[in-house]
């Protein structure tokens, strides 16, 4: 069922996860499509965002966003474009940066809308490089992170759309790069394509033996998407006033509680007293001050021109394979960041 | 065997313990006294400070500070006397701050050795309130911490020198400051000689329950001296952004290895990530520059003068007292800072 004028697609949280989400999780629902009132635009969404944090809004935890409910939409970022507007500073043709949700319409009064113009070059970038998760990689390496020129950066989910900029930022200040990613093709495309000094395949079997090789000066950063085993093979490594920004934890999202032991809690917080590490956790758009936006846009913009910085989307076709993309990007059979292309 | 001028007794490090160490992990040995040479002094050990990091200096783990060879004299800090001297600024009858060691006497040119005077009001506060545990806990508290007015801060081990001092503080600063000890005799003398506002006895079977109940605003500042079911109890309540200073984890430090499960470890991140925590550690002598001292020692004087800030010794008797001390400490048995009156 394809995008049309007439009919809203849309689809909800049905049930919350115990562990990974499965067919019983999300549901496609239809309606008609909403009439905006006075005040208010009409949006179709043309491009939709596909990011890990979704896993943590289908909990019913507290935590720092509120949980979508059950038979409520998913919460996501979208590109749509604007069919008809009474909202000011906003027309007919425009592109927008919008929190529609996984749905094909949605009205909105402006709130939380960023206007991308009538002809975007690149609109899709707005949810990626350009947006929260390029904004991510920035604002979390380099104010938290604060890598030094000379210094040892490791990052996981090296070939994802934060990783990659993490990787790619760092090695621009100065850095020995380290990604670590799941198979050789990712790892390839992480030190061919986009210039880390090496990439280690978390699969291998000597994973944390070939992670140590690549950093025989320890690590003076890591930058936190996953967890996991990964976790605890960099926790030997970390030097002396190591910083570690926590941005997520893939690994562990689909967790239904805590995993079997032995307890690595011991383990952490010794690596964080005897090494005076510092562990930080941000969340993007209240951790920093609002300043900070507009240096990641300017300097981000100039590094693509200049190409600097690469990066890489994966295009998943139709609003229908959301619920399967999303859950592959939990597993890691992702390729760079993941686009649903719903209209 | 009392000290004598004739033998050095000295306490060294006779085997590595694997988790709690016991009867043959130090053992006494003498031998003749040491003669000064040319630019150097005798230092006779007055007290011996007694501290939790020394349970590390008996690991050979990589860590900020050098472990204790096999054979070699136990580490710690003393106040001394100067018996005689060929070191500029130190004359016979000085009081000295010095890293003496587990033992009597101590030759030294001067290396680390502070100069108390030859009539100091109360020497033995040089190993406490106005010397390593006392500016653990200001510099801990006020530059990690950075505790605000009305905030709740919770500190573990409240009765110790570091936590007793952390909570006085941070009463000065306006928290709500709710301790956690041993026993109700710990717990009375925290809330009404030291004036904070609550204490839990962490021996209690609900202590997590009322350690919630006793924080009914969530915790803003945590600080970290013991790990253990004390940590695991604390991070549900922890708010948005709080502030973690990792200055000990005593609950651990006997451990022989990573303990059962579950592994708390995605508990600790989780919180870490959806709460924006920061977790720090920090070693008091290379983490905060040299001026926060001066602060430290300005600020403390004045605090203690106007009994703002109340201060507990455990003496212990004779230097053979101390290695049983040392395991006491390490399990809680003591009361207030524990200083050996070795001579």
């Amino acid at each position: 069922m394809p995008q049309t004028t007439e009919t809203n697609r849309k689809i909800i949280l049905a049930s919350r996860p115990k562990g990974a989400p499965d067919d019983t999780t999300l549901r496609l629902e239809t309606e008609a499509v909403p009439l905006p009132g006075k005040g208010e635009m009409l949006l179709r969404t043309v491009w939709l965002s596909l990011d890990p944090y979704m896993r943590g809004r289908m909990n019913d935890a507290k935590s720092y966003a509120t949980p979508v409910e059950i038979g409520g939409v998913m919460t996501a970022q979208v590109v749509a474009e604007v069919i008809e507007s009474d909202v000011a500073g906003f027309s007919k043709g425009d592109y927008v940066l919008a929190p529609s949700g996984w749905q094909d319409w949605f009205v909105s009064d402006g709130t939380q809308v960023l206007n991308l113009g009538p002809e975007p070059q690149n609109p899709s970038w707005a949810l990626g490089i350009l947006g929260m998760p390029g904004y991510t990689a920035y604002a979390g390496l380099l104010k938290i992170g604060e890598p030094k020129p000379g210094e040892t950066v490791v990052v996981a989910a090296a070939s994802g759309p934060v990783g990659a900029t993490v990787g790619q930022i760092a090695k621009i200040k100065g850095c020995h790069v380290v990604g670590i990613a799941g198979g050789a093709e990712k790892c390839t495309h992480v030190v061919e394509t986009l210039g880390f000094d090496a990439c280690i395949d978390h699969r291998a079997e000597d994973f944390a033996d070939q992670l140590a090789a690549a950093c025989p000066d320890g690590i003076d950063v890591y930058f936190e998407n996953v967890g996991g085993k990964v976790l605890y093979a960099v926790l030997p490594l970390l030097n002396p006033f190591a910083r570690m920004p926590v941005c997520g934890m893939v690994a562990w999202y689909n967790l239904p509680g805590l995993p079997d032991g032995p307890d690595h809690g011991p383990q952490i917080l010794s690596t964080i007293l005897r090494m005076k590490v510092k562990m930080q956790g941000f969340i993007i758009f209240d951790s920093f001050p609002a300043e900070l936006y507009q240096e990641f846009a300017r300097d981000m913009t100039g590094w693509l021109a200049e190409g600097k910085v690469r990066y890489k989307e994966q295009v998943v076709e139709g609003l229908e394979a959301a619920p399967q993309a999303l859950y592959d990007l939990l597993e890691g059979r992702n390729f760079g960041k993941v686009l649903v292309r719903v209209g």
